[in-house]
């Protein structure tokens, strides 16, 4: 038979060869460029965005490409009344919750709290003409906020110089918006990917717990406070200054914080009174306002936020700074606030599109996020994205598209422009409560016990995201977590599992004897199916494990008193997807080691891209084309023809007398 | 049926279920402890080296456990005179060569020549008691020595503190075999697998070219010279100095490069003639400090070696420096070069051991060449490794075991305790020849040819490699390369191929159509394997190209006029290793969407992984376990039969009515 190249070349003997076997098929070669193109295809361009735009007239796909850029031309024109009704609602709803929530999270950036304001007004306005999820309420997150003032604070002391601090935010925040919009626009949004559920679940976890930690300075009523955001140095803050402990304040945020979850058990109960929820921040608020109001507890250890400036958002595009000192701070900022942002963004955007069976471009969103935080930059707003909490209100509310957004930013701007003032006596305990109520639905302590049962690396990767956040810092957490996702990705490929196959009865089928316990093995014959690529990470592995296998096996048949000895090995390639040129030389070596051991070694349906190299590298002459066999099945029916019709003689006669019949 | 946990009670129900069906197997749970054990031992232990400890009584372990820290004691005894003599000629060989290469890659790493000579006497007596490779000749090597020069250079100047700079070898020649030990001792040397083949071919490739470049200095006689690698530095660097090039110095090096590659040239011919290629650099040496004896040509621009110091290896231990100042750089240089030339050395072991048959253990080699280190770096050794060029000059000759490097050692102790007096008119012209004839046997271009022609991703990474080091400097090309052949693993899982299967005619065997020409669709079906783990990092890329699959399968019936429309879609597991959390979330969204479109999943051929998390996170009830299949050939006659004996009913009626017959 010998060369590969013949297979294709007898045409009426395509199926079949000689000897009555299926073929292994070469396929047939593609051009370089021709196959480079898939891959970059396959790589940036998996759901294949430009489908629609296929065997349109020029017209025709100009406007599609308006309506892909901006969606609201898409859905606008079919906008229609009672939409609009359900909307108003979802909108006013989520503003309600946008104002305490957005000034809460400012203050947890270490920003003026007009800034949560702000960024409720703009962002949502250029979400609502870029995004394409319709569920998707705009906003700012405590996580994001939170890393922000810890990454910004190590550079910039936010009460010595709170002017660059604040320019410092927009920067990042610009920044953020590049990130975001590069990821979609070259089409990496699968960077995001590599964040996996689990690292969320931990990282989330962590982070909350943080931020419900630093919201005891405002329980407490504290003036001073650490720094730092992991769990052993607040704790050493507080238990330091138990002599200014404020009763008042503390006794104000249990009731708040008791009234907000309470709110929430019962809106749980049933989704019919998610408005009970919803609305509860804002009335945490006026009646926090309208107590400290009539009390003046502000006198009496009750902090107040205070003054308010009327009026909507300023420019702020004057005040990036790109000053090299404080550049690769904000650029790094800005990534780390983008990717974590991102992740919660898109994946908010996707749960519900799913339920309500829309889709979702993930990197048209990142677009669409970009160009939000960029535009926000220059109008003094800071990070924004999907958060979920909001997004279900939304949701719940009933919305139909990103109107709701518009609304919410509408709302927001009659705020800025005339409520401003009656903020003034909102105690910042209220907010304290309102961020820990908003905190404790983060921690999924479910989701954790979840992952434990399923998957046990996936938890050590959960709780190693969470440990790392609440006991270092926000980003230890969260290289830690994606440095062991990652690792877990090249433990697989470094240590893919060898399975001894064995024969289902009563079928040509083989599978895994330790899943099957009646699969039962051939004598003389060793089948091993491998379970990942074979690339340079685990050749030598490889080599090792088969040989270990032959080992077992030999000493296996030895003690068994077995007068068979082991005389075929067979590879079940079936789940080797690919293989580089180390793997070639391993399979190399593994021939020698089986000629030296007078054993005889076939492969079993290896893939295309196995085939493509094997033949290239002339791996397929060394071993003969006759070794190769469609399924494990006829592999192991050559094997045994050839054990019993010959017996008598060695094997390496039998192999050659074989290979000459075929 | 329900509950996958049934399977496992019915037992004379086994094989088979209700409908005729083979079942698949949820395998049996092991405790958590167990198969902890069990992924531990097969990420550490791949080669079970306690294997012969097994059922030993406690003196035999003993003698075993001496025997596998010190293999001389193993082959010691069974030594014989025609070993002996074999290994003497081999043993004189190499040290014929490890004289001339040892000067010249001492100078190489600026350090005294007469290094070079200590380098090759104590190590080579460490590794022929600890080492289990017959053929490795110890020595150092060109690259390795480059490597700590460029290092080293980086944070001291050898010109102007040459003590402080040999101190430092030292102790980054420590760290080397701290490193190196420690990997093997904590059987951590799978690190060294991610060192693929192809990074080792353009990294060598580019580190001989900066060698030879760097040798230009020598050939044309140059007093100043740059210190760094890049070939742009260099070329700048010797056509700024034209007037200063040395002729005589240039000719006598042409001279002497021409007389090596022709006796290279020859050996490569008639391997009978090795010995010629082994003994040119010696002889070499010896014509050249004739010539310069007899023709004073150091007084005519000819540099020489001038005066070596008498005696053996002077005890260096209290010189290893552990400055704070300069112990980051020692660590890092020790790490860097230790991983180099592990590289290098266990792959030499491997080839030759293969060769000959037998055994080598990766780890075992790694603590050798560790304690070779650390015991050098206390005798006035720099950096020694088993470099290929003398070893396969070893092997040429010969030699039997590692009595070959005592042999070497002995000569090498000879030369330094009387003969190097003779060295002093020796010139550095003819070292850099020697280097640039040993380096252009290390440029391996057929390599990267066939690399190109094999796996265009291989040759990519080997290119980069080589480039990095060429153009920018060696750290540079070896991170470039490890982290191109990461991420070519990483891509591999993040981008999952997914390949349509056909039937194979006259058989029940699907494969992909794309490799199988003949393979044909089996109507109202759509077949999918999946070729990798499904992780967090390709779970959104699955899903968006399934629904892609499903609607160009929709697309093609449409256009093709089919009346029967896409029912069935099935799920080909069979290649897919693991899955995570997020792919099972990823598995219940697929669900969902085939759910809204009225098309059924089923899933073939889970392997034991996959069904234990199905099962454990309930997807098998929510999928239900008739819809998982054995062979994608039973799950097609199963739909099959479904499509054609109710094709009257909706497809939900048949599901339920197929369900609940089972």
């Amino acid at each position: 038979m010998g060369n590969a190249d013949d297979i294709n070349s007898s045409a009426d003997n395509y199926n079949w060869d000689a000897a009555g076997r299926h073929r292994v098929a070469v396929p047939p070669p593609q051009p370089f460029v021709k196959s480079l193109k898939n891959t970059l295809k396959e790589t940036f361009f998996p759901d294949d965005p430009l489908r629609q735009f296929k065997n349109q007239p020029p017209r025709k796909k100009f406007i599609l490409g308006l309506q892909y850029v901006f969606p609201i031309l898409e859905w606008g024109p079919r906008y229609t009344m009672p939409f609009f009704r359900a909307d108003l609602i979802a909108g006013i709803t989520i503003a309600s919750l946008a104002i305490p929530q957005g000034i809460s999270y400012a203050k947890l950036a270490n920003l003026p709290p007009i800034l949560g304001l702000y960024s409720s007004f703009v962002p949502a306005l250029v979400y609502a003409v870029m995004g394409s999820s319709r569920d998707l309420a705009v906003g700012t997150v405590a996580v994001g906020s939170l890393l922000m003032a810890s990454m910004l604070g190590n550079v910039v002391n936010v009460q010595e110089n709170p002017k660059l601090y604040l320019h410092l935010a927009f920067t990042a925040t610009f920044f953020t918006g590049l990130f975001e919009a590069a990821l979609g626009i070259f089409r990496l949004g699968f960077i995001v990917d590599f964040l996996s559920h689990a690292t969320i679940v931990g990282f989330m976890g962590g982070a909350a717990t943080v931020v419900c930690l630093q919201q005891l300075k405002g329980i407490l009523g504290l003036d001073h406070f650490t720094h730092a955001t992991d769990v052993i140095s607040v704790m050493r803050s507080i238990f330091s200054q138990t002599h200014l402990w404020r009763w008042e304040s503390a006794l104000l945020g249990c009731v708040f914080l008791f009234y907000l979850l309470s709110s929430r058990y019962f809106s749980k109960k049933s989704p019919r009174l998610f408005w009970i929820s919803a609305m509860a921040p804002l009335t945490s608020v006026i009646l926090g306002s309208i107590l400290v109001y009539l009390t003046h507890a502000e006198k009496h250890g009750v902090q107040v936020i205070g003054h308010l400036k009327k009026g909507i958002n300023p420019p702020s595009i004057m005040d990036l700074n790109f000053d090299s000192t404080y550049l690769p701070t904000a650029i790094k900022t800005g990534i780390v606030t983008g990717v974590i942002s991102l992740a919660e963004g898109i994946a908010v955007g996707r749960s519900f599109a799913m339920f309500k069976n829309y889709h979702i471009d993930g990197n048209k969103e990142m677009i669409a996020f970009g160009m939000m935080n960029i535009v926000g930059s220059c109008t003094s707003c800071y990070l924004t994205t999907g958060p979920f909490s909001r997004s279900a209100v939304n949701f719940n509310a009933g919305c139909k598209t990103a109107v709701s957004n518009i609304v919410m930013a509408l709302s927001v701007m009659i705020t800025l422009l005339f409520l401003t003032p009656l903020f003034h006596y909102t105690p910042l305990v209220v907010l304290s409560a309102i961020i820990i109520a908003a905190m404790l639905g983060i921690i999924d302590y479910e989701a954790a016990i979840h992952l434990w049962h399923v998957d046990k690396f996936d938890f050590l990767v959960c709780l190693s995201a969470y440990i790392g956040v609440v006991f270092a810092n926000i980003e230890i957490g969260l290289v830690m977590a994606i440095g062991l996702s990652i690792l877990r990705v090249l433990l697989f490929v470094a240590r893919p599992r060898t399975l001894v196959l064995g024969n289902i009865p009563d079928s040509k089928v083989y599978r895994s004897v330790d899943q099957y316990q009646n699969a039962h093995n051939v004598p003389g014959i060793l089948i091993l199916e491998i379970d990942a690529p074979i690339y340079f990470a685990n050749t030598n592995y490889l080599r090792e494990r088969i040989s270990r296998w032959i080992d077992d096996e030999e000493d296996k048949l030895k003690t068994s008193g077995e007068t068979a000895a082991l005389q075929y090995v067979i590879l079940d390639l079936t789940a080797v997807g690919n293989i580089d040129t180390s793997g070639i030389s391993m399979l190399d070596e593994v021939k020698k080691i089986m000629d030296r051991r007078g054993l005889k070694l076939a492969l079993a349906n290896p893939g295309a891209e196995v085939m493509k190299k094997l033949n290239k590298s002339k791996f397929l002459e060394t071993i003969g084309q006759e070794w190769i066999f469609l399924t494990v099945g006829e592999a192991v029916g050559a094997c045994n023809y050839m054990l019993h019709s010959c017996n008598t003689k060695t094997t390496s006669d039998v192999s050659e007398k074989y290979s000459n019949n075929v």
